[in-house]
């Protein structure tokens, strides 16, 4: 591969998941996107076949396997495109999810965001081109659907959802003494000492209130951002390539932008900086500590898996990819502070941190007008709602969504073509209010 | 990339893993390797730290993954360097193997072959640069050691083994009417009639005993087993390549070389062309088939994966990584002539198939000076031995030695620095007989 040659479309494209995953905040004309049942990719038929046709084999270095709507057989498939870890589940028998599937969740009406016109749950999940979807209610599967090339037993990429993971570990490892979120992430990181992030705290650095320059114009290539998903590309790179040729090395590099602990900014960097912190705190890998904090215990049906930069270094700002059940089990221990299946996992300490929330005022200027009032902690999304409901939201819809008061939780994959939760949020945040205040009703 | 000006040595070592399955016959000055502690792939540290020290880094695309001694890590971690397909348990829970240890198999003596000194068991496992080894008794664990990287938890490169898997899936479909063994392969993959493979049966796939070029001399720049490696690299091919891009694409490059049907060669070529015929029988790829078929019915603990080309296409003749417990259930599913946990798995006919052998006089030819007598059947070993042993090995010592007489199933994985069973058969062949004879008497 000689990357100098190629052209540049193709070149972004293969950076493109690794950027989709930071491009909430883009503001792109909207182009018109086939719709989820003409983007199926049972349909399409992207890599059947021995060997598939030409036009639906998909490939990572030419970056086909990311441009819609091939990207939702790709959103299924990481591991056939790129080399990732396992994240075990250990050898036991998985923890059963009860069932008590209802057949009136479909009917359940909503009014999307911004429109005057009402909806139903089922025609949401096109709406939102979901590829699975699981509804826990008192820890319960009360709803499970999946669509296209997803099925129970797949794994599915959770992009930013894996955020939230890496924040719980942060929160489970300062509950526990192993962290102390108010030190200096030089401490843990002497490397980071003279990029932006070393005179940020922890803590910082959890709730992405560092003052770091981490660009997103993809009009501009030498923005930030393409750095970031060059350096971490595990293909070889171009021999007169200069760049970070890691996730470490590229954090590095991070240059300051306005001071730290004053404003919330949605900066993978600072999700990543945190995997390293972690790792130097722990001496395992996000991959290990995952799996061994979190994934053995739970009783996951499924090994997940993550990413790989080509010092094997797990992306912890977005390679997890998990089964849709285990995402709804994670989240339904998250929502029993802690403890699932009779067994504690978290310490109830790092929970109610994650709960809490983050400064309002810090939110506010990141200036989402579709979540007002939200604030962000320990890399969750807190609502601070009437039902103290919380999530965990990947760029293409990808959703852990937490309703304590309706003891309900809901686990989302999807592959909505626009790289922003604000493409997806109006179909997708008044959904949930609406099943939860239903299931209440109903109980 | 550029490999135009990418020393030719680190080229060749990119190629290595795909090359050293086909490597059993080549022979070469015997270096001096250090022993079994020396290349302990847990001391050595590879690939540990946050990042790893730069001479513990191993790569795909530099080849140093698969230098000896950093090759006893990559065998574990295959997942971690290069794309792969998932080979799914399931999501039941895991069928138990029971467990009955024994403390006196480390203390069984044998002679080696070819030398007139005693050994032990235990002294073997080292000989051998074992990685991991469990022993079955009348379906109790007996024994179960692992050493360096490799824990039960683990996936370690099965390489030649995986043959035997994709005969045993070809025996199967013969059985139950899928797969014709005496239809010409071209009959099922219209793309190979004009190689050397489209006038064969698939009987002679099966049995590698068709007459095709596949040479290995490593001094060829030339040598199919070359391009065949080149063809399959998952990495983006050098911009002046002009040789076949996948699996399939080489396979319909392959020429005639003697006549079908009248000896045994021993030629990865074969399973990728039996892979080839499995998917377009069954309408899945071979981790569709071995997942669906044999996997997810075995209650393995871990899910399995395959290692595939650029086209998607699993690399039927060596890509197979498992857990070495899976490994062996599979190995005592086959002892019972198909039948695991009270569940029959392949048609008993299939296993009969296997155990009935090939023609002594075909295998005669191949020149194994080790393993006098024996057969090659639906891609598996046949010792035909007193006690009906067979086998399926892989190149560096990877092995499921079946004993059906003493009631013996061995899983090993290894990681012997020579690419040659020749190498390990000396401390492996005695001993499992031994033990063979020791677990008989003491019952």
């Amino acid at each position: 591969m000689d990357t100098r040659s190629r052209p540049r479309a193709a070149l972004l494209a293969t950076l493109l998941p690794l950027l989709a995953i930071t491009a909430a905040l883009a503001a792109e004309p909207a182009p018109t996107y086939p719709d989820a049942d003409a983007s199926d990719p049972a349909k399409l038929g992207w890599m059947v076949g021995s060997p598939p046709p030409p036009d639906r084999i998909l490939r990572f270095d030419d970056g086909s396997y990311f441009r819609f709507p091939a990207m939702r057989w790709s959103v299924s498939n990481f591991r056939q495109l790129m080399p990732t870890v396992n994240v075990s589940r250990g050898l036991a028998a998985p923890t059963p999810l009860p069932r008590a599937m209802r057949d009136d969740i479909d009917d359940v009406v909503f009014q999307p965001l911004g429109s005057n016109r009402t909806m139903t749950w089922q025609d949401s999940l096109k709406a939102n081109y979901t590829d699975g979807i699981v509804v826990l209610h008192k820890g319960r599967i009360v709803y499970e659907r999946y669509f296209g090339v997803l099925g129970p037993q797949g794994q599915h990429g959770a992009m930013s959802v894996t955020k939230s993971f890496i924040g719980t570990l942060a929160a489970m490892l300062a509950a526990d003494g192993t962290l102390d979120p108010s030190r200096k992430v030089a401490e843990y990181v002497p490397e980071l000492a003279t990029s932006a992030f070393g005179d940020a705290t922890v803590r910082q650095l959890m709730d992405m209130t560092t003052g770091i320059r981490f660009s997103e114009d993809y009009a501009d290539p030498n923005a930030d951002v393409w750095a970031h998903a060059a350096a971490g590309n595990p293909l070889p790179k171009p021999k007169d390539y200069a760049g970070p040729r890691s996730y470490y090395e590229f954090l590095q590099t991070v240059r300051p932008e306005g001071r730290h602990g004053t404003a919330f900014h949605y900066r993978t960097a600072n999700t990543d900086a945190l995997g390293w912190v972690l790792a130097r705190a722990s001496g395992k890998t996000v991959a290990q500590l995952l799996s061994d904090r979190i994934w053995s215990r739970l009783g996951a049906e499924q090994d997940a898996y993550m990413t790989v930069d080509s010092t094997g270094t797990p992306f912890a700002g977005g390679g997890l990819n998990t089964g849709l059940r285990d995402l709804a089990r994670f989240g339904e221990m998250i929502r029993n502070n802690g403890v699932f299946n009779g067994r504690r996992i978290l310490p109830a300490a790092a929970v109610a941190d994650i709960r809490r929330g983050g400064d309002p005022a810090d939110f506010a200027q990141a200036g989402y007008t579709l979540l007002a009032g939200w604030t962000y902690r320990d890399m969750w999304w807190i609502t601070h709602n009437a039902h103290g409901a919380f999530a965990a939201r990947g760029v293409h819809g990808q959703a852990i969504y937490i309703d304590p008061k309706a003891e309900m939780v809901i686990a989302r994959f999807a592959s909505h073509p626009v790289a922003s939760n604000a493409a997806n949020d109006p179909t997708s945040l008044p959904a949930y209010h609406a099943l939860a205040l239903h299931l209440m009703k109903s109980r």
